[in-house]
């Protein structure tokens, strides 16, 4: 048995290279010689690194030229009901994150929810996709191939759907720009986010698409899947989940919890969510959506650089006037590309795991797909509750200069 | 001394609340009695959650309803030579992911970058911004407004800066939309990303306009910051650090390392990065940048919710041909809103620290500001590993299956 | 009979209003009143935009309030042979315009085509749409909603067929954003624009989806459309026409003609067309596409006012090496959402119908739909010659400087 | 004297060419020429075409292969009182536009604004710009390149200006993307829309840029200016003129006049203009401001391809409480990037000065500039007013169905 020492001398003598430590040693000495050797070369000392809580070997899968790992405080919110159409029932959400506050605004949010008698959530589109790109000679070949590719869905589907137990294709959509065709694929992947599992079978359909057309493949990716990029495609078209989740509060809770008014609320919303969105030429027009979609992402083991587009989220505030002339906030967010799974990728992982199954969401849902569609459902309840903690805030110290406006 | 079966049993009972636990005993306590609480609840076992590194009370500044940690698998790529305006000679990148594979990728990169001699980065700009939004009473005061404040910028200095030893206002820039005028401020925030500087110190100076003008403050963002979410503004006109890096690859160890040639990666780049992108209304004109960024962000405690325009990045790959006929390429990366710090934030947490340290960079820069800058250029470096790799197997791959057409 | 000054003066008294002046006297004559009228209060002379050539009854369709008729001079290009979908052969393409030297410059495009055999064009997509917008009362209303649309298709089309005589409903794509649902209808209507025939049609459907469905239609457009804005939804998924149209310009004719090297041609494209436009948060990757777009549009009577989004292309120049090592250049371009008709609208208008007769595109085609895909198709190869023109000129100076460069 | 007949024969036997037919006769001469010839080449009777209202010479800074002139037919709306930073007093609008109840619906708008005490209109921001690319070595050349940009603004000031004795450079902001730097030059052109004077002095400062640092020009523009496309960066930053316009309109007006609330108004484009906008992926935020921009720059001789992006709006609608319990309703247009002139380009032809005259805005105004804002704050108006109608047109019926619903 090596020793973390022999390992790191190797390494610094030439001998081994930094990646090829697990070939000598077992997965936890590996990491120990790589931490070793980047304390000596840096100068540095990595005991907290170096302090995880699991075995190395289990983080295979995940990641390459381990040195140990880095541990981002967590903690819960909730618990809030939630009426989907899969998740149902009183939760925590565990979420991690290092900015201070968070947690606690969407805690406050969610309590409104809870006093409110909770939110409402609903998936409303479901597809991950993958988007290859071809080249043909021209336009002409451009046209054949969008031709033979609308005409041949079910031969396209077949091919995809032989790589995998789970997946299933459910559209096909071709777009042209010159020489370049790009064959966008949608998938229903289950429980599953599903990148990999797209990926994997579009490759196949790629080889029949080259076999019966002119198209020569460039790239399996051509950036309309789009993936981890903000694009309108995404925005517009959905990738992964599309969800909504919403909320009426009384307008009596607006006032003793937050503070404020419906009224002032839907103005600060639309001034700074709408329109200020819109001047800045965004596509992400809410106040900080990205914030729990992140903390939720890193808690449960969802692919992290995907909350790019998955905090793609358009709040809406409303005053809705009762028969009796009190006022209620209407709230929402619809989130268009929540990429999320329960099974695979980060979801193993020893804390992420543990993370899943506060929610009652680990593994494979029953029906398939209805646990990751639960996850979205979750999910999008804390984005909207800390839309409303945030807005109620803004709103309530608006009142507060106002306040003090009328007393100069 | 109050044990946590204690706490939780006093929770569940409604005699205390979740969040105040730490009111009644030490942090570290308290997440014990949090977690058994939701343990209980859930009918879960948080043991990995509750196995982490740190003295609860240190995470106190950056989360609320502490439970444990999440762990996240955390690895280094390198070492590379980075000729950077503020760092310099060789770096180990650490990265924390759960991304099977992307290390390894971005190590492969780095190795090409590395025996070509390195990479150049560039701060071309910096910011970090903070936009209210005021309201009025139509144009007519709209203009007046912006009338003012163009006038006054000095004294909306002096405001801004009363509130930070080390900020520094660069910039107030108004946009008028009907009755809602914003002011975009942009700060120097030296080693650190700001956010929080940036908002004090504009809301001070939000006191003068308030005095000075008609305007009334709404909110103090009015999103066209723009933070968390993915917009043009902070696309064009840069958020943070505007970082650039590049290199140029010889065209032997293009074709001996990536296999292929420095004009089919610049055709895979142009049809995917470029074009594809175009055609996909996208903001991110790259491959995979957010998967660097984000990875880097989470190992050095920078804010992971921020990896949503940190991330916005065009990627450029072009052949050129050398005198003796030779095809290099080459390649570059240039990130318009990369917000990092090296003080403050998730970076004292123990094992983000331990990673900025790896780098060199813990703590305030000499002179202030260019530990952030160093920071940036090194990441920049990373995310053009990770392009050059993923577009040369792109390429790579291309070529195989070219040879394979022309074996038919 | 009345005569125009004593209808000036009774709209002077009061006694008329300005738009009824054509209940007491023929269109000229309630025109010229106007003129009169308008002359006297702003001290005018409206001689030219009096002396317009057609009956003015003839353009009741398409103007209220008249007075005359704005002059723009007309010219023609080409000729070109044209390889299309719907166009055949050699066209005059004629253009109205104020801009010099836009008609020489697609005119020097044009012939370089034309030396190089022609360009070839094709409609990949055709669809012109209309998005009502629903109100309901959250999120599970809307869940609901945009089941019983994805369940009804066929009853939609009936709804919405029953108004036209020639339009086809060829999908029905549901958005839902909180408490707003969108349906986006897309038809083919032939050979005219379509836009009132989509709106008929939709409205018709609406009443359905009313009286199935808990939704309450706020507005028959509900942005989704998008009709006269620059939408990402237009750019990626069309409307209108999608049309693309390219050539392969021989090496030896880029140099004779345009004085530059197919390698220059793409190295502008690129840093311009590609790259700038990426930096700039474009929906337009093309150097002037909207000048050509808009003097067709003018000159043949489609909608000015929809530029805004048929300009909407994608533009690509690459260098292709030949066996011989000869570089040509490959020049497309793509436009994703040309709204065209050759009946109806402004297509009637006298100088308008003799334009179209240029083309040989007057009124319906045969196969219904051809005449527009064949419009659609001969502005696009225009478009591609006013790029090819200008992108040469560009890389010419730019050599031409490097030249002086190496006198120096 | 060369009649047409005999300069037909004689480009149709190849002994001239189309665009030669100035050098051999007069201008009308010439036009008459080549309708002959298209008129036997396609078998038409190009009578209307030739049916032109001026001297054909007149039309020579604006067209080549000039055939005659389409006649778009013109109209007028209005008078509306405007209170602007340059307009003031009564003013008639003239439109010119194929699309009928147009100029009826922003009519209709006009007279409940001019009921209402008129509009109010500001020109916030001014500037037109060009924004060359350079190609550099790599990112430490554009570093060093932007260094010396942002040190040497008078010298660029100084060579620019010495190309015109109307136009100042305001700004010059530079934009780097790898080894490509973009300087986007921002000048005052007064009352010249002036692309041609931006172009012209920015070629003059290139040549410094050039002179001092290791830059090289590749194309005089980079598409960051950005002309005749949809882009984030005029959006955002203004081209041309930034204007905004607005008015209260009382709620009896809008109830008598509109047959509506302004609560209904404001929910109608709230759904449609805002949130429906940012689902779509727009720039434009708006109902139709396109229609009213095309149709004044048709009448008054501006670039119809810069309606581009000259209609990117955002519209703002608001009900405000009046203390007495009435809600009235507060309407705006906000026009980042509208370019307009009134001397110069088609702003000479006959029928477009006279559009200008009836304004009282023909040619330069005192001071410098204030014609073309006041142009800018006159269009705007217009925009406002067919929002107002079109908004108010939707709201409407919904009430009316609204009110159906009750009765069911």
């Amino acid at each position: 048995m090596t020793d973390p020492e022999t390992l790191a001398d190797r390494v610094q003598e030439g001998d081994l290279r930094l990646h090829e430590l697990e070939d000598h040693a077992d997965h936890d000495t590996a990491a120990a010689a790589r931490r070793l050797l980047v304390e000596r070369e840096s100068g540095t000392d990595l005991e907290a690194i170096g302090d995880y809580a699991f075995d190395a070997e289990r983080a295979e899968p995940n990641i390459e030229n381990m040195i140990g790992a880095a541990q981002v405080p967590m903690g819960v919110v909730g618990p809030v009901p939630v009426s989907g159409g899969a998740a149902d029932g009183d939760h925590y959400l565990p979420l991690a994150t290092t900015e201070g506050a968070l947690l606690a605004s969407v805690n406050r949010g969610l309590g409104v929810i809870r006093s409110a008698g909770g939110a409402d959530a609903r998936v409303t589109k479901n597809g991950m996709t993958r988007a290859p790109v071809f080249r043909v000679a021209g336009v002409a070949e451009a046209a054949e191939t969008v031709d033979w590719v609308s005409q041949n869905f079910e031969a396209l589907a077949a091919a995809a759907e032989s790589t995998t137990s789970h997946g299933e294709l459910l559209d096909v959509e071709p777009y042209v720009v010159g020489d370049s065709v790009y064959l966008r694929f949608a998938y229903d992947t289950k429980d599953a986010m599903g990148m990999n599992m797209a990926t994997i079978a579009t490759g196949e359909a790629c080889e029949l698409v080259e076999a019966e057309t002119p198209a020569s493949l460039v790239a399996l990716s051509g950036n309309l899947c789009s993936d981890k990029k903000p694009a309108a495609i995404n925005a517009v078209e959905g990738r992964g989940r599309s969800v909504t989740a919403d909320a009426v509060i009384p307008g009596e809770l607006v006032e003793e919890r937050l503070h404020t008014t419906a009224d002032a609320i839907a103005e600060a919303n639309t001034r700074k969510n709408l329109v200020g969105s819109a001047k800045a030429g965004s596509l992400g027009f809410n106040a900080h959506a990205a914030n729990v979609v992140g903390a939720a992402f890193l808690a449960t083991g969802q692919d992290e650089a995907q909350v790019v587009e998955a905090a793609n989220t358009i709040t809406t505030m409303d005053a809705r006037e009762r028969e009796d002339g009190t006022t209620d906030l209407y709230a929402s967010v619809s989130l268009a590309s929540l990429e999320v799974g329960t099974v695979g990728g980060g979801t193993k992982l020893p804390t992420q795991a543990e993370a899943l199954e506060i929610l009652g969401l680990r593994g494979g849902g029953d029906p398939p797909g209805s646990n990751a569609d639960a996850l979205a459902e979750i999910i999008a309840v804390g984005a909207l509750a800390g839309e409303l903690s945030l807005l109620g805030a803004l709103a309530s110290n608006h009142l507060a200069s106002a306040h003090e406006d009328l007393g100069r």
